[in-house]
């Protein structure tokens, strides 16, 4: 039985393609290139930190990411342009289904959530930004415990703050390592699978796996309702 | 005053070129994007495992990893194609410049000893086959912590079989990532920085920097004999 969902926020409800795109006009031909790296230095970052309790915030984090990126690949990287693309961050369109999805879920009685790696300040800008935040009734940031998703603690932060056993809360993301660290806490799962990856080999799965927003909000109501819905 | 030394396994004493060349011989054209990838979605797991305390040891985890991205790739994966990667991390070369400087430290009466990711038997064998086995007093795996570096459990192994307290021994790698892990743990640490990588936004530094192993002889030798050497 699902009683409530909690979306995780970058690349899930927010579309952060428009770094790439933000990166590419400012070094024309390289802002793919530099996106990969920074998400993937970004999320090396917060792990590192983490397994040695040497906590920095998420802004931070991902600042620090895209210098390492740009001295990496060789790109000049000026204080304006990491203004530019540190800001992208906070004004993230979102997928255009995520708000028609999430109003259906929160029409059908479901407390909405997001639990993301990002500051509350941070995910308070995007979701006023771009409109999401009225649908949901926790902005959760890790800030509040000092470690990043997959740590356990991050994870502690739905079911405390939403009031429910964490079985009864469907976590959302479209991350596998996100999705995999969730399942293995004990969340009910949905891979929105987006970019049609391979299943991480973590020797865990996620519950449920969809492509698009509206299968989280069909799965989410129909195992709200019953979880007998399922089955048909 | 640095009194012993531990190494880093792969990239640092041994060479992980060959991983790249043998994929490319089995995937012509490809081989060097499936080790990219091999070795990033390596690193990943072994940290969200250590996250999340689900550890599998470094064998299962590297070829959980290879069989993820050959899938990402659609690269065919076969078990015979499996079998002889995954053999290809036992019988890894070490870099030429190894067993000389090993020789040098080992003469001037530094213990020597390796600290790694890797298995025992895959340790074992490595050393074995590349020759290094009789220079080391250590071969710590962090298999027995069952947490992976950079847990701080992992980087703990090296005062205990050592006997000698942490900042008296100096802790080698060739990856930014370990060497800042270590520098936090509160090694005494060197960054043997072969492929010229800017350094780790993360808040810390190596203690000293080289780009080749007799660096790293020198150095240790001079650290062992009285730092104030150093100075001049």
């Amino acid at each position: 039985m699902v009683k409530a969902v909690l979306f995780d926020a970058y690349g899930t409800l927010f579309d952060v393609y428009s770094i790439g795109a933000l990166a590419d006009i400012i070094f024309p031909g390289r802002g793919h290139e530099l996106a990969a790296c920074w998400r993937e230095k970004q999320m090396e970052y917060t792990r590192l930190r983490t397994l040695c309790d040497r906590y920095a915030d998420f802004w931070q984090v991902t600042s620090d990411a895209l210098e390492f990126c740009c001295e990496d690949l060789a790109l000049p990287l000026t204080d304006t342009h990491r203004a530019r693309l540190m800001a992208e961050y906070e004004a993230l369109r979102a997928f255009p289904e995520s708000a028609p999805a999430l109003e259906r879920m929160k029409s059908s009685g479901l407390p909405l959530g997001v639990l993301s790696n990002g500051t509350q300040s941070m995910l308070e800008t995007a979701l006023a930004s771009s409109g999401l935040r009225k649908y949901l009734d926790h902005v959760l940031s890790v800030d509040q415990v000092r470690k990043f998703k997959t740590a356990p603690e991050a994870y502690e932060l739905g079911p405390k703050a939403v009031g429910l056993p964490v079985e009864e809360i469907l976590f959302v993301s479209s991350n596998g390592w996100d999705v995999s660290g969730a399942t293995w806490f004990g969340y009910k799962s949905f891979w929105l699978n987006r970019a049609h990856r391979p299943v991480e080999r973590l020797g865990v799965k996620p519950d449920a796996v969809g492509e698009k927003m509206d299968d989280v909000a069909r799965y989410a109501i129909a195992m709200g309702a019953s979880p007998a819905a399922l089955t048909t």
